[in-house]
């Protein structure tokens, strides 16, 4: 009697992985057609990758998702949001009936996603982000809490085109992050047309190979293979080779469903009702129906960075020079010293930020991130994503180059903090394209954002200290020329919050100022003042948020006569925030100057440009007296 | 008698150039020296490279330097700003004694170069940008212009970490762009320490080829390898067949004076004053010196972009629905049958910004960009640089991933054209990644810029239009759902303007809105008048510039009571615009309600969303009744 074939291990593994992905396309398609919108094209296509990282690869208990120890998974093509949901969803972290909540807006599974789902820890959907992110939590595993927790980054071939990707590329290789797994998903389509490569999954893997990374391609349909490409970085060869591992699949988008696969016009388009039976039916049986579960899996979020200890006050003394740069440097390694949680990364220019105090006192904190800020502000992420609180910094311009970066942070509800250095058009001779002028307009614009502006290096010590502890995206802007100091080390500086610098009961004109402008106005306070006319002076250090309660007082208390002065451009600045704080405050504004930078801006001396951009005591005396007129 | 030795041709052809090499060492020495900053060393790195294109490679008539089929050059690394003016001095583009006014208030000769010299076309000094703004350049001489030019991009080894420039070099390479060449400086130090990959040139070399370049890596103090490496480019295996060539040059920081060369600590500090007779004599014997000129060799810029006849009114009917970005790509089609300079690059989202109207009336002005949006911005420059109107078009979120880009076009001088789709909330279930919420801050940010939202088919068209015909940075913002056409097709749009859609002499509140929430508006209107109140509702569709003393008149007429309702964020947004507008006309505000999105939004339906974040008409309504109680 010949002996029955029986199936290996390796069979019936592969058989579990291969009907896996088939409930993953299955809910992919449902979920989308109920939602009348979605990828579900896009889920198609990674549906037998996501299968073997979250059913064979991935080490993660689904009762606790989210617990130190977890592997973690970032869905850099966010649009396939679907197909985690499914993944979770199958893999039990909640029930297979929540999937029928896609998109809807009491439903934390939205339409891309973000760390309100459990497991998440990072929004994506700008694409060309994911792996940055990645490459930040990698970078946390390994270096600081040392701890073997793997990041898998699941990336389609469009965001490939995005710069961001090569900036992650090439950081993931230079800090030697074997404990990182890139998967692309070459469906070779993308929104509009085929991608620029189509399915040349040789290119994307010489690139990768060519930035430091094992790189593989594979055929991403081919369950032995992909088992074997993400076992890989298990082997003796791989494991802890100091090079992160790349996995380039080609695939087809639509994969499974002959009327979807590799069709172009499908992307960001759910299947009808009427041909979702069609479809399905392609899928072979579907699965016992499940109730809609209409509770909320929603993960609690928020919450503030890493606590500390109090800091004994910053050792300035009153008409010091100090730059508020240089305090920011100082002040990140007094908080370090106290907060093991404290982080930072600089995109080469930490000798003008000074974070490299930071990087003198606890070089095992510091990151350098050399010139690629999208990068940076994504590790950054990363970073706060596994509990620390990152000091991102770079020329307050140069933040401007991560803008979209730290738009997303926002909706990761990531505690990040950013530096900006060298603002305004005070840091003279190296001319606008070095200048920050809008950076208040950027930071101001993001949700929930705090945005700080010190004047001297008692405020910058403790204004940094005070972001350290707040949740969400925190803003210091700093200035290049050192100016004295104003504060006695014990001052409080609450968030929100003004300091009033000089006043009298006689004051006839309000003047808000911040910086370097702070200085001009207490220059121009003497000067009105030797003419006989009193005026208010106020350092608005927290931009964002404004008390505009308390602003209201003050400027009622000087006849509602207000002069803002700023160097940054008028618009989304320090001006506009307080115009429209009073008009909301419901402030009578009498007469009101903004003074702010218009135009290009161009070389010359700090002087030379306050003056001639308009925002000098000169200019603040003559508006002042013009109010007056 | 033996015969002395002669030196031939090519000995003295690069006995030549290394003799310019020297000037130009001296004079950027000499010149930061003077400046009291700047950052010579770099110079001292690229100036053997530098000395072969402008004395031996590069076809230009020095006193034409701006003619159309001058060869251009792109100063990427724009730190070398001292290096690229010595070089244009001593190729006669000015006198050398222009030099002396190097980073001077007065001097077009900035701390980086923009566009104000001549033979400069676009900005430089935030690295990363100068390659894509080449390819931009290099695309439109070869496939718009077909006339030949070659442009040559100057990079940095430090910013060869910016993903911009690898989006450059596959957009380049995806191109067949054979008449664009990358020198890349590899000088090993960045500014605060080593490069990530130091002196290894084969690892860009391998980058290059790898995205489709033609590489070579030499070293970059041998003037033959370079003379030899740029003429390949007119060797009959290079000339046309399709590739973009890169030359990688290993070469020394500070080369040539030996207490520089190689030497950490020197980046962007110039030699002190004593130390420059040590460091010069280390360079031969002094040129003669030249008298200081003063004068200034500005290059006169701005001018609006190519004229272009007047176009018939559009063919919308009142009341029919349309959305704004479908009018967008109308428009721009409508434009591009009369206009040959109008051009257009998306981000792989035509289908979306309905960019793709103008791909099916002229494809040969069309350029698909794929998802890489700093790279289309900076192409967008390159485009506009030969004489082009670009208009460049992604989701009004994504266009932050080129935040820096824009700020630099606007440094440039660029007429650049941006239109951002999918705006606020109202895209409804994709959630908050895909959501143009602080668009309007970044782009009113921006220096001389114009920004138009327009709430219907027809304004849409028209201000589409009118962008076209504006000198600078234009952006247009549209919407996503479908809107009911509110003018008829002769209405007119002026810039700076508003319409009134409702009024009367009874009117105690002004709502001002535009968009989508301008429809809200008008439904608010129709609640409130059928509770008797009368509201004023203005269309707000030139948010930048704001026509301030008309929106005066309008607010006093009301009694003072506004309302601002948009879909964006509170911070740099059309309420921000509206009341610091009102401040600094002197108009008293008595009362002010400011509607704008707050917190982070989510999935949802477009009215649900409208609703729940404060924006809908039931919103509108309730704030002019809590007004006037």
């Amino acid at each position: 009697m010949a002996a029955i074939p029986q199936p290996s291990a390796t069979d019936r593994m592969l058989e579990s992985l291969r009907e896996k992905a088939r409930l993953l396309r299955i809910d992919s398609l449902i979920t989308t057609t109920r939602a009348g919108s979605g990828h579900p094209t896009t889920c198609l296509s990674a549906a037998d990758l996501v299968s073997v990282l979250f059913f064979h690869t991935m080490r993660f208990d689904p009762r606790h998702p989210d617990a130190p120890g977890a592997d973690r998974f970032v869905l850099s093509k966010g649009h396939a949001a679907p197909l985690l949901y499914a993944a979770q969803a199958e893999a039990g972290m909640y029930p297979v009936g929540r999937l029928a909540t896609l998109r809807q807006f009491s439903s934390e599974l939205e339409g891309h996603p973000t760390p309100r789902v459990p497991g998440v820890d990072a929004a994506t959907g700008s694409l060309g982000q994911g792996l940055s992110v990645g490459a930040g939590m990698a970078l946390s595993a390994k270096r600081l809490e040392k701890n073997g927790v793997r990041i898998y980054v699941l990336l389609g071939d469009g965001e490939m085109a995005e710069g961001n990707v090569w900036e992650a590329a090439a950081f993931a290789a230079h800090y030697g992050l074997d404990n990182l797994t890139a998967i692309v998903d070459v469906n070779a389509l993308g929104q509009s047309e085929r991608t620029m490569y189509a399915h040349d999954v040789e290119i994307y893997r010489r690139r990768f190979e060519t930035a430091g990374w094992d790189a593989v391609a594979i055929d991403g349909h081919d369950f032995a293979a992909i088992v074997r490409a993400l076992d890989r970085a298990f082997s003796p060869e791989l494991a802890a080779n100091g090079r992160p591992q790349a996995i380039v699949a080609r695939t087809e988008k639509g994969h499974g469903v002959s009327f979807l696969a590799d069709k172009d016009g499908w992307h960001g388009k759910p299947v009808p009702k009427d041909d979702l039976p069609r479809a399905l039916a392609e899928l072979g049986p579907l699965p016992p129906p499940v109730e809609p579960d209409s509770r909320s899996y929603a993960r609690s979020i928020g919450g503030p960075p890493a606590a500390f200890p109090q800091l004994p006050p910053p050792e300035y003394v009153l008409g010091q020079q100090v730059a508020t740069r240089e305090a920011y440097g100082r002040a990140l390694a007094r908080i370090a010293a106290v907060n093991p949680r404290l982080v930072a990364v600089d995109a080469d220019v930490k000798n003008s930020t000074f974070s490299e105090y930071l990087e003198k006192a606890h070089a095992e904190r510091f990151f350098q991130g050399y010139i690629a800020e999208q990068n940076m502000v994504c590790v950054g992420v990363g970073l706060a994503a596994r509990g620390y609180t990152p000091f991102v910094a770079t020329f307050a311009c140069f933040l401007t180059r991560a803008c979209d970066q730290v738009r997303m942070a926002a909706i990761s509800r990531s505690h990040l903090k950013l530096c900006g250095s060298h603002c305004g058009v005070s840091i003279g001779e190296d001319g606008p394209s070095q200048m920050g002028l809008e950076d208040l307009a950027m930071l101001r614009a993001i949700p929930g954002s705090t945005v700080l502006y010190p004047s001297d290096g008692v405020s910058a010590d403790r204004l940094t200290e005070a972001l350290a502890r707040l949740p969400g995206i925190g803003y210091l802007r700093t200035t290049r020329p050192k100016t004295p100091v104003l504060y006695g080390g014990d001052e409080k500086f609450p968030v929100p919050g003004f300091k009033i610098l000089r006043q009298s009961p006689q004051d006839r004109v309000a003047v808000i100022a911040a910086g370097i402008t702070l200085h001009e106005a207490l220059k121009a306070h003497a000067e009105l003042a030797a003419q006989a006319i009193v005026a208010r002076v106020i350092d608005l250090y927290s931009v964002k948020p404004i008390d505009a309660a308390r602003l209201a007082t003050e400027v009622r208390a000087t006849g509602g006569r207000v002069i803002t002065v700023e160097d940054h451009f008028a618009e989304g600045g320090l001006g506009e925030a307080v115009f429209a704080a009073l008009a909301v405050s419901g402030v009578t504004v009498a007469a009101a100057r903004r003074l702010a930078v218009s135009g290009i801006p161009h070389s010359g001396t700090p002087e030379e440009l306050l003056d001639a951009f308009g925002i000098s005591a000169r200019h603040i005396t003559a508006a002042a007296k013009s109010l007056l007129s």
